[in-house]
């Protein structure tokens, strides 16, 4: 092959897929991403798995600011532009290069969780924190999201059962806010009703990964890959 | 004075003016906000003086992130964020504190100074830098804003004469840089045509201080204060 022919494969490869999956506490999010990476890999598709901060130092070193237990002065506004520029950073460091090459990126978690998490249980209003993520995006949405649904009391649960992690400072926010999480992601798979696949992961493991896997299949075929 | 009393007098209390300066460099704007300071003073309108970070941890945080030499793979949106974030947390933290409670605040840069470098000057375009900014400032904007107008070329040969301060990053871009910057600022001014008053920086220090103090002076006579 030689360059020019180089090139103009280069200009023809296709995009890879931006996947995310969302979803509240015990969700069981962290295990449906391996299932998911194993679909993408059933199929022969070259995959990438992240979740922000994903290594990229001044990604890191801004979720150090965010994350500093004794910075109980931070504003809500704040974080949300602090989570935001983290994102961009991420975005333009690890996503957007491995998407380019055409390599499928698969995200736990992305804006879907602001708008969930501070625009809506937080108070500061989604069309608010979309805005600054439509900017910290620069427009790219992912491509894919899969919103795992549970009630909190199953989720937290699980968590309590010990199943999946450890209980972490979210976790321990009062059932009402865990409640509005959950409000908050309904609105918003209701504004991107194409982009959005709810699936329900109030079953046992096996039968949401089964059902996940169902609807990943039949979405990557539809993208034709 | 009774607790209704005071009370009553906490509603009625007038909220301070938020007072900004704005310009490229080299135009003076260090010296100026003395200069404003004494107007203030000389009114005997209590006033506060700040420039962000303000001293206020968490912004300063953030501004290390910004100021780091060695993060040469800072993205211009992620910057753009950062700058909204430490924004937002020296106005939650220290100027709205003091609006409250009747102080004026005479703050040096803020919302303008990141649409005409960022938003005009580094292309990241106007509206979408102040689109977060919106965020960042809960739509709290100065109620008076003076721009000190220079041509760059002068602007930077006072500083080369040694005119006020050393030679920062900035300085040291391109000329035509600056000139965006120029470019920015007017139609940014334009945009905000009754906040933001234009004076001419270019005369000898005394002349601009005296043109910038019978401006302000005048404002505050609007204002009533």
């Amino acid at each position: 092959m030689n360059v020019h022919e180089q090139v103009q494969e280069g200009a023809n490869r296709r995009r890879g897929l931006f996947i995310t999956l969302e979803g509240g506490e015990g969700a069981g999010k962290s295990s449906l991403m391996d299932e998911a990476a194993r679909t993408l890999e059933a199929r022969g598709i070259q995959y990438l798995t992240t979740r922000e901060p994903g290594g990229i130092r001044i990604a890191e070193s801004i979720r150090e600011i965010i994350l500093n237990p004794s910075h109980t002065e931070m504003d809500a506004r704040t974080e949300a532009l602090l989570y935001a520029a983290a994102r961009r950073q991420h975005l333009a460091e690890k996503v957007e290069p491995m998407l380019a090459q055409g390599i499928t990126v698969l995200c736990d978690r992305f804006v879907d969780s602001s708008l969930a998490y501070q625009g809506y249980a937080r108070g500061l209003g989604i069309e608010e924190v979309l805005s600054i993520n439509m900017f910290a995006t620069a427009g790219r949405f992912p491509d894919l999201t899969f919103y795992l649904d549970i009630e909190p009391e199953q989720g937290l649960a699980r968590i309590a059962a010990g199943q999946g992690r450890e209980v972490n400072r979210l976790d321990l926010e009062g059932l009402s806010f865990h409640h509005k999480v959950r409000e908050g992601y309904r609105i918003v798979s209701g504004m991107f009703p194409s982009r959005i696949h709810e699936i329900d992961a109030s079953g046992p493991f096996e039968e949401v990964a089964a059902t996940l896997n169902a609807r990943l299949d039949a979405a990557l075929e539809d993208f034709g890959v």
